[in-house]
């Protein structure tokens, strides 16, 4: 066998190879664009001559059912939609570094069999009819290797679609492209030992949140190239925020959908465990249930979480999947059943602050802007009460290490290839000046600590337990807020930063306790963009009462100059799978903070 | 401390000086009633005389919505239908040891609140209005002990009511009476070794589905008492099948709804994971939540399995219980959406034979007269082609001792009580000649096999990949089904024996495996009284070719003198979480047996 050096490097010409030559926009020895000396990179696609007219209207179209409208009525074919993304996608790809697979031929001609069916038969496939979707590297598609961020990945075949890709096909979808992953997956905790105190926190490495990998390497932000574009699902994030893809499908087990979305300036859904189909689909840690991973697009638009997951709740997925929930799309719940009816005045309640990490000024700035608009809208905004976060928090993580890596070890074995063990430039890629930017890496250490104890079957039962009070507890927490909403309800949903930060320099994202609450407790909750860091209205505040060491780390972290640009996003949380009614009130305070805006420069 | 004899023996005492004097119908020294010489007692209610005529007239009302219309127009009051039976239940008590907990002066004053409130409003407090619910001795209420089949239980008084508790009483349910449960509540696989042979089975003791602790004794079987009532639901089974309890509320892990169902002629239905709030429920190895136990109705009435499930999923019980699934009640699903509509002809599979043990003749029997049934009525009846049996049953049982019996273990430590390591009697009761039967035991012997090993997190992580793969695998094969059921449909529904034979000698129910099945698979499946043994025409048959020694054993086991009478149960098994299509699809096919009974007798 070959050394994984050597697959790797392999792997990487060959996805060379498979661009098509007249689509390289970079100077030969350049590719794929980590040495460009340029940090914001959102420009280049209207300006470096590779998109025509046409095809930089369809990209700039971020609305999802405007393109499928298009499509549906001819107006655009599949293969001119699927050629102006794809196109659009290879420069992403060599300014950021998102993609992994990639198979122009193969999408084009799907696209053209499909707007054939359309021109013989006068009807579309299915409500995705011709839209291209872009897939994070676990999702298996026949004949396409699933490197998912192992080398052992490389040369895995996969012999069938998983039931994603099944149901995408049978709804007209046009998966075309496959995106970069950090190795290992997972949000957090990689030798983060559970039993560590969180006042310690900045001693423990946690970066996780990421995208890199010893195959493909490194994923950038488009907005800011020295900064990360988040993980896990942080190819999407690149991608869809250069709007490469009109949308893309990614994972979430700790933040994975949420953290690159609100880094991108996206929307996306991290719906409750079971509501789509995840079987077949590659994963980390596959069998760990106790906290699901799930799945979620990642668009520019509201009309894509709807269509995207209206479609594939109607496909019936739980004839393919065992582990998807019997449970149709609701117009009862899509038109807020649970909260009054759609035309109700809803009591929103916002998390300022978690108590563990303060979330930096533009957060608190978004979150103020969604007050203003939701009072100016007739809701109410009350204050949320923080409960149990860091017993939450812990339980989580301990149960995410409960196999003390094996998991992990077993993969990288398979080829030899290490452990990465920080996110964190190597002394290379900074020699390089890669980044053009040297940030004191204040948490970005090599990672410390002793692995995490692989604890028994009894063990994690007993993490089970205390998860399942954890749950009851927060949920009777919640239920308690019925005392103060005045709307005879408890609060319809939750507003609070997806991180306490916008996109960080690489290595430097060590944060996950604002999206990881929400997969402990399976709440439906969405991210969407409120607004870009402004130097000049988000200016650093005095120190606070820090929490523990790892707010103040981050406290510190926040100057202007590093972010300036970077979308804001926010996260609303709703119950357990309601996915309907989450979606329906992000367009709620979308909507809210459109008209709010509109007022304010007026 | 007291030492767990002297804790026992003072728990047995307060429980007899909890029932009223004057409901006592045994002579003094034979309670509770073990020693009684009479096999079947099913006439003793009309008999004893402590029952009046509209006692007996009351107790006598099988079916459940019939009671709660009475109960509704005021026809009866909450506290004559308490009263009435109550007083049963401690008959069934004295004759089966069924009952744990007795509180009729708290049951009793609960029954007249509800009078009076129907008296001065003229409204029910909710659709179980003065409905007498008896609960497994798990479901804790508010200042009552939770013993729960261990010592340890004893002295152990309930802070709260569990959720299912709370619900029931938000519907105007009576909890009146618990019942008895075995040491460790499991279904099987107590020193079963997960590796071993299946061929050799019948080596290893897997008798756990009977009804037995040290704390009460064990509970008969009213139709013989010779033979166990089943379990875990044990003291349900015995109860309800002497109508003791219009309904009662058992659990499911393994087949403890279904296996005292089967045994005691009772109507059940083992619902999904997540459709019914168990929280706050008493249970062993609690935090297992790989093939999670769930709780479900049992009654000599398919109106109460309906009204039961309905009532308690319209309560919103999500709201509750964190891990209950957000699915309100689906007309849709009852008017079988899914299979062609409510008058649609459908196509039911029998399984004759899962290939492991074959059924005893009178389930051959029962399934005959099913197929008949439903032929006559229009549907379709093929055959079901049994799909990898083994591999789910070994792979669930390797789950449920994935803690090496960690979780028994230290509950029995806490006081010393000894692990029951048998269901078999006893040398002493079978020298007190307790259940004039002395059977050859051919399985009841000491268990025997190494302790399972604790397994690893990883390790039962891997297990999860396994039992997922076979989950797809089953639900593909039921899938394909479509190819030969002539209604473009898969096969609707799942017909087969609850076990594969009828109520059995205590200490010889060692076959779970057709229930186990539904719970790795989480198929939702209810269970129905088909007919009784009638030793003239469920003659033994001719040996056929074992599949392996236990269906040997099993087979040598069929003996009429035995079993004469016995209540011949069947399963219906429909798909995941499809509560209301399967309660619908029972409906079905009781109805076409009752015409098909019709004709038979005319």
């Amino acid at each position: 066998m070959k050394d994984w050096q050597t697959l790797c490097a392999d792997k990487r010409q060959r996805q060379f190879e498979s661009i098509p030559k007249e689509w390289i926009i970079l100077p030969s020895g350049e590719f794929p664009g980590m040495t460009v000396k340029k940090r914001s990179v959102q420009d280049v696609p209207a300006t470096c001559g590779l998109l025509n007219e046409k095809e930089l209207e369809i990209t700039e179209t971020t609305d999802v059912d405007t393109i499928l409208d298009r499509l549906r009525h001819g107006t655009w074919s599949s293969e001119d939609v699927t050629r102006a993304f794809y196109k659009r996608a290879v420069i992403a790809h060599q300014l950021t570094n998102c993609l992994t697979e990639i198979f122009p031929e193969r999408a084009l001609a799907r696209a053209r069999e499909l707007d054939d069916i359309l021109k013989k038969t006068g009807k579309v496939v299915g409500p995705l009819h011709g839209l291209p979707i872009s897939l994070k590297d676990q999702f298996t598609m026949q004949g396409l290797e699933t490197v998912m961020g192992y080398a052992s990945g490389i040369n895995n075949y996969a012999k069938e679609d998983c039931v994603l890709v099944q149901v995408l096909y049978s709804l007209g979808a046009v998966p075309f492209v496959r995106t970069n992953v950090p190795q290992t997956l997972m949000v957090q905790s990689f030798y983060h030992s559970p039993s560590v105190d969180l006042s310690q926190a900045n001693e423990y490495g946690r970066q996780w949140g990421e995208t890199h990998n010893n195959v493909f390497g490194r994923t950038s932000n488009p907005y800011n190239r020295a900064l990360t574009a988040g993980g896990s699902s942080g190819g999407e994030g690149a991608l869809v925020g250069m709007k490469g893809s009109p949308l893309g499908v990614g994972t979430d087990i700790g933040g994975s959908l949420r953290i690159p979305s609100g880094f991108c300036g996206l929307y996306t859904i991290r719906p409750s465990y079971g509501r789509l189909p995840y079987y077949g689909a590659a994963n980390a840690i596959s069998g760990q249930e106790s906290i699901s991973s799930v799945l979620g697009p990642m668009t520019n638009s509201l009309s894509g979480l709807k269509t995207f997951v209206k479609s594939i709740v109607d496909a019936k997925p739980w004839n393919l999947d065992p582990l998807v929930i019997r449970k149709p799309w609701s117009e009862e719940e899509w038109n807020l059943c649970d909260h009054g009816g759609p035309n109700a005045k809803l009591c929103f309640a916002i998390m300022w602050d978690n108590e563990i990490v303060k979330p930096h000024p533009p957060l608190i700035r978004a979150l103020k802007m969604a007050k203003s608009a939701l009072e100016d809208a007739g809701h109410t905004v009350i204050d949320w009460i923080p409960h149990r976060h860091v017993e939450i928090y812990k339980n989580a993580e301990t149960i995410f290490v409960a196999d003390g890596n094996h998991d992990y070890a077993s993969e990288c074995a398979k080829t030899g290839e290490p452990l990465i063990t920080t996110m964190a430039p190597s002394e290379e890629e900074l020699e390089a000046k890669t980044y053009e930017f040297s940030p004191p890496y204040p948490y970005a250490k090599h990672l410390v600590g002793d692995p995490p104890k692989h604890l028994s079957a009894y063990e994690l039962w007993s993490l089970h337990e205390e998860k399942r009070a954890l749950r009851k507890s927060h949920l009777d927490h919640w239920n308690k807020t019925v005392e103060s909403t005045g709307t005879g309800r408890p609060v319809d949903a939750i507003l609070c930063p997806s991180l306490a930060y916008t996109a960080v320099p690489h290595g430097m994202n060590t944060d996950s306790f604002y999206t990881t609450m929400c997969n402990a407790l399976d709440y439906t909750t969405s991210v969407f963009p409120v607004t870009t860091v402004d130097p000049e209205v988000d200016i650093p505040q005095p120190p606070h009462k820090f929490h523990n060491h790892e707010d103040e780390a981050i406290f510190n972290l926040y100057a202007t100059d590093v972010f300036k640009g970077c979308p804001v996003g926010l996260q609303l949380i709703g119950r357990t799978l309601e996915e309907e009614a989450v979606i329906r009130m992000t367009y709620i305070v979308d909507e809210a903070l459109t008209v709010w805006k509109q007022k304010a420069t007026s």
